[in-house]
């Protein structure tokens, strides 16, 4: 195994530091020994964009395959805005945070309002709302929301139609980054549904990468009147594969059966896994997350140590002695790596006892 | 094989019909049971790197492994430019004509010139040079030339030091879209090694789509004031796969020995004997093509007639009776597959010959 | 006068090298003493609309009083398309070779075909329509005119009903660029009216700046679809003027009475008086201008000489010992500077008489 | 006067309410009777700059003449960065609030960090540097300070050199927009010259538009690296005036003496006279202004009683039963305006005394 981490155990750093699960493999060999029609149209997507709308129940939609999620946002988010329009996402959002500006490089401009729980609330929506009511300034049009969130939350039911409501009052479109949707559809709590978010929301996508692909996410355009022409922005952006199929077949695999949820589900148990023995070891968390991010609080010394055995994502400051990381499992977590670091903390408590959270 | 053509045939309408060479396949797949580092940091892509390096003489070079062509030119242009520089291309490139507008929509303009057999020549260069004068036009800064061509023609040693020249003596960059360039190095009458592409460039890529692999270009920077921040912009411009090693490991099995040039030598092989034998036939071609791509010219009830047995692109109109269509051959092309479309090409001609061509 | 020019002769440059004329100067010092509300908001610029409006016949248009050519083209341009969405121009069309790539800076590419006189064609348009037809290419859009052409000629009223017709049955938008539109309503063999140019395009402006005013265009938008949000688009691009009411008081003054056709009038009158006088002295012309622009064809050492007396621009070369030269007459431009002129030019054929034209 | 306001007294909404100061309308009607080369190479806009820089001790540097702020914003900001760079700037700049998105439809994110009484500070520079560090997330690259800012606070020279010198360790370039440099310059409490100005940052525009002309902004860029192709790019923006001495006879009238400063010195004296007046009367004021701009709180019945007076702006919430409103004077408010409002605002207090202020 040649790229082998150096570390003593897997890395917790994120959910695609592996490939693609062994059944994707298998598709994409056998897709690759024929010859297909390019740029999306192959049989492999198009079957997959029918498997996808059948479980949205949404025959009417529109489906694309992408090959990542910035490409997606910015792809999706700049199709359906005219230049002064503007987005509205949560201050953690990805777009506002991680995706050096790509939307902004679109001419968008993204506003922001205080997350809660890693979540955009009708109350954040309505402030921007009512701070942005002339020419003077960006008109809002579009509000992003992603699930699971930056932080592991989850959208209930009743949140997203509470924004959808909001939406359609003033006039907005709503869009869901679905880069982790198969971990927020299998999470505990969860009461939406693939065919709830598509009834919700004017667009979203389903997240691959984070999920099993080697690469790809599903935009799924539910709004009719946003679906003409998207083939030409795909290409204009450099988003269109010359062998679509390689997207196609890996999501024809994952939706012609439950494998899609399977592999997420699988994702959340070892997160959980891993969650309730943080709890049972002492450790403060930042969150109490449902989904396969998890976010313990350590000092300083602990995540130094810690770096020795595996590696994972220093998440933001804490106070002065400690600071938060992400622990992130996926389809390919074992369990064995699961127990495996948390017999590795357990053990930094041993002359370094777990700090106690000092509050949020 | 679910997605099997109906065509009798196999089709000739590109060179990205097929997926990827066995030997990729199983690169990836390897590669995939392992954990790597993220967004192209991985040992994958970066022995690829080395590997394309020491093959270009450049090690103070860079590569950046990108997902498709129109990402690749979109990516490099709109990096190398200040916003008022424009770009010179021939008025067949590909930017010109297939790229929907993607050069333009991160705001600069190609200007362009009439192509000689498909290629840029210093006059043109020059023509262009002569328009844009002051600060009411653009200011041309990026020389794009593309090998092969899109007529498949190949740019000699003496023609790449021509433009070169006159880059470095007009303050021009020269670029080289190189989705071919596997084929142009491995043509009849090739004289240019890709050192001498990586030293008569200040920027080029190489393809790995049209030439085995899944999905992949590597951007070659050698310039040194062109390098800085690069994956930034390849971030924010939705270019940036999550898990790079998807291109790293295919790019690592091209160039880790003789592989990139023998699938390219062999498409070339191919599509050599076709043309040899539409020759002997006597059908008549847009242009005599040293490369994987051959331009037939044949009478409408012909291209009608032929379209019933495989598949191709309708390159261009030819006269009232006649149109160019064009015929690709790929590294998974069979002997077989070419001799019988020989054979059905000709039986076409027993009720009605080969028109002679008209001159071009 | 400070700023007198060194020539013997006033300048036939262009037609904005004097300032305002008298009307519309005190005009302005009238408005300026008032306060107003800013923004163009202002009883001058609501009532310089309404005018405006009234001339052209549709009370449902909107009117934006913007500062010059190139604003209000790239303005209105990026406002009304899509991001995949193409112009369609002559190759001498002003957003095609002098405005510094301001609409690719959009976003946008023009397409461009040959002119014939100056002039975009339904088969020009036609031509550009057939060659841009999927997703790998832009989709052309909105199609620009400029009235009167860059090289001074006019569109008769079935020339622009015929492009109308076309747009319409091809789902495209027309645009009028009319920096220039008061010479080319008052020209020689028009036929249209203001109301005919409202009624015919989709959107269109009315040029002040080179004709008689300080600054200022009106953008008249007749298609009610692209009214909405406009005056956003007007902020984000740096084109709403603080004091909106500089604007307003000159277009005020030059649409209260006649004055505004009366410049242009006077500047088509000049420059005929001109052009006849050229005529009888042998001179050869690119084209026989019906407005306030003309094209001698002179020797290059008639030029030079020329250049010792007045300022104009060096239009095009001719042929080796030729080229074309551009004399432009302004409101300003009084009968003695043409018959200056006149004699200045006789004068210098006595010893290198006119060449003859040996065609175009 | 035609429009003539409805209210009994002058209106206090901004300082652009009137039209340009008699000494630049009466230099701008003299120049208007001569012929100009256009494009802001005529001799007034060449002697204006030349004014400018001797003021600013700058030989080297250059100057632009401009429309409008937004338009100078944009057209500098997106000439000086590459695609991936980003602002920064208190959360109360105007760019990041007021200009409709101008900066982000260039491509450039603006980050912000609170303001401390309207000005940005090092620390929050440098938290927005802290937050910034990889490729994921924009590069921060331009410092954006505004002076006087937006809540007519100024900039003392100690918090321009610190932030200069955090500029210059930082890597980043300091950028201030002057829309009203001329109050900040001569207000109480000020120990900047235009010449300090100059030495701290690298670019800056001087505002016309609020401090006596019907409209100009004179962008001065004194960094070197920052110079070339400055024209391309106004072009390019819509931003070059044909008429270019429109703007430049006006900047000559203002810096050929001491007419700037002292229209600027007016402005700030009328304000602290009204400021001293709302004081005595015991009105609480959102900050204590040294400049033009003053925001005394009132209650929500004397703002709308005092709207039946004069015009101003409604600028922030204050608590349940008060709000801020702005009062701006120019330099063409007379002392007999100032009298008046005070009366008016101290003959509302007879039923509705002040409200006294609860903090901040």
């Amino acid at each position: 195994m040649g790229a082998a981490p150096m570390q003593a155990l897997a890395s917790f750093r994120n959910d695609y530091s592996e490939g693609a699960h062994p059944r994707l493999l298998q598709a994409l060999v056998r897709a690759s020994a024929a010859q297909h029609t390019g740029y999306g149209l192959d049989a492999h997507s198009v079957r997959a964009a029918e498997l996808i709308l059948a479980r949205c129940g949404q025959p009417q939609a529109q489906v694309h395959l992408l090959a990542g999620g910035t490409q997606t946002n910015l792809l999706a988010i700049s199709a359906f805005l005219r230049p002064h329009e503007a987005v509205i996402a949560a201050n953690s959002g990805h777009i506002a945070t991680h995706e050096t500006g790509a939307i902004e490089a679109t001419g968008h401009k993204v506003l922001v309002t205080p997350h809660v729980d890693g979540k955009l609330t009708p109350d954040g929506v309505r402030a921007l709302l009512a701070e942005n009511t002339s020419e003077h300034m960006v008109k809002p049009r579009l509000v992003y929301v992603s699930n699971t969130t930056e932080l592991g939350t989850i959208y209930r039911k009743a949140e997203l139609q509470a924004l959808r409501a909001l939406c359609d009052q003033a006039g907005l479109l709503l869009y869901l980054d679905g880069a982790r949707i198969g971990c927020a559809l299998t999470a505990a709590g969860n009461d939406l549904s693939l065919a709830d978010i598509a009834a919700l929301t004017h667009a979203f996508y389903i997240g691959g990468t984070k999920n099993g692909a080697l690469l790809g996410e599903a935009l799924v355009v539910v709004e009719r009147s946003l679906q003409p022409d998207l083939r030409y922005l795909i290409k204009q952006r450099g988003a269109m594969l010359a062998k679509g199929m390689v997207v196609g077949a890996q999501f024809e695999a994952l939706f012609e059966d439950e494998l899609f949820f399977e592999l997420a589900a699988h994702a959340n148990a070892m997160a959980q896994r891993l969650q309730d023995g943080l709890k049972a070891a002492g450790v403060p968390l930042l969150i109490d997350s449902p989904s396969n991010q998890v976010f313990p609080i350590l000092t300083h010394a602990q995540i130094q140590a810690l770096a020795g055995f595996t590696s994972f994502e220093r998440w933001s400051p804490y106070d002065d002695s400690a600071a938060v990381i992400r622990l992130v499992c996926s389809w390919a977590t074992g369990q064995e790596a699961v127990d495996g670091l948390l017999s590795c903390i357990t053990g930094l408590f041993r002359h370094d006892p777990p700090r106690s959270a000092t509050g949020s």
